[in-house]
């Protein structure tokens, strides 16, 4: 996968930003919870089909009680494999975390699986669109960061330097997400800016 | 998604067969267990990144004891939403349902859900690969379906037709997924063959 080049002319202040006054809608509500009525909106409206994975739990003991649903009496969180989305859009495979912080000058790396991040390079690999949605809380920003550029500064922790990434870095590498009434993070519209030259075409820059 | 006319030709005869002596080793196991096997060959060699989904529960209540994990001691089990297994193969998303029977003449509709149908029609129309993959344990026999002649069947049901889809319906529309020793149920042969022309060239006919 290659990014294309001229879209990464596109600097944040010509994107579209979030306004304050439309802000407020936003306020309280947790990112997965925006992600997940963006997806239905999405879904809603045709342009894509992306769910969020169940989050992986180990059943140790079940009750089968008459006359009513099994009950799950004892069972422990497990660390998921993959990332919390995936899913289908025009045509290309998607796949990203979401991660919110309340640092306000970097997003610590510790709540990142080494084995998502593998999954994600190879996804990007693949021929998938991999990518993190990152919402500093602080800020009141939420950005999209591609795999690659992630890569650069995750990689670098292994060589002992910082086990984050600079919000500075997020802001030159990432996009701003807009928000919208209905698709609270509207991360399509990145997608179509940075992976499909502006979504007017449907050929993508990639191949 | 057009289905090449070309492959539809083939038959059963021609492709690749579980050979009796061979098929030892299969037995016992189930469908999830050896899909999981087969993914996890396909995801060593490169081939492919495919991923069986977590089961959805839905969490009432968890302790959380001094000095160790969290225990989940009030849960049940949720309708999935969409289908087991997705992901991505030559550039293009996967995903699909797996279904075994015990039945020898047809593949009950009961433990097969509307929305999982819906949206796996979703992802036929976003340009997609959706199938199910089929066991008939008692003809240790499994095939692949693609959604379009399921959904020829699936939709009569609501006209008051079978509530079940015929073994030879699946025989005739569908293709035999050879058995190989380290790709349990290798269901990519298929895909190359049916939607690839045969995996030979790297362009879908699909488009």
């Amino acid at each position: 996968m290659n990014y294309p080049k001229g879209s990464r002319k596109t600097s944040n202040k010509q994107q579209p930003t979030n306004k304050q006054p439309t802000q407020f809608g936003n306020r309280g509500m947790t990112l997965e919870k925006e992600l997940n009525e963006t997806n239905k909106f999405y879904l809603e409206t045709n342009r894509a089909v992306i769910h969020k994975k169940p989050i992986p739990i180990q059943v140790v003991q079940v009750d089968y009680p008459k006359r009513s649903a099994a009950v799950i009496k004892e069972a422990y969180y497990q660390q998921p494999s993959t990332t919390d989305y995936n899913g289908l859009y025009r045509g290309y495979y998607i796949d990203f975390e979401a991660k919110q912080t309340n640092n306000k000058t970097s997003l610590p790396f510790a709540n990142i699986h080494e084995h998502q991040v593998k999954h994600m390079k190879q996804i990007d690999e693949h021929g998938g669109i991999s990518f993190f949605i990152i919402r500093f809380k602080q800020h009141n920003e939420t950005f999209l960061l591609p795999i690659r550029p992630f890569i650069q500064v995750w990689e670098k922790q292994f060589e002992g330097k910082r086990k984050s990434i600079p919000y500075e870095y997020i802001t030159k590498h990432g996009y701003k997400i807009p928000f919208t009434l209905q698709a609270k993070v509207n991360y399509l519209d990145i997608i179509d800016l940075v992976y499909f030259n502006g979504g007017d075409n449907n050929e993508s820059k990639r191949k």
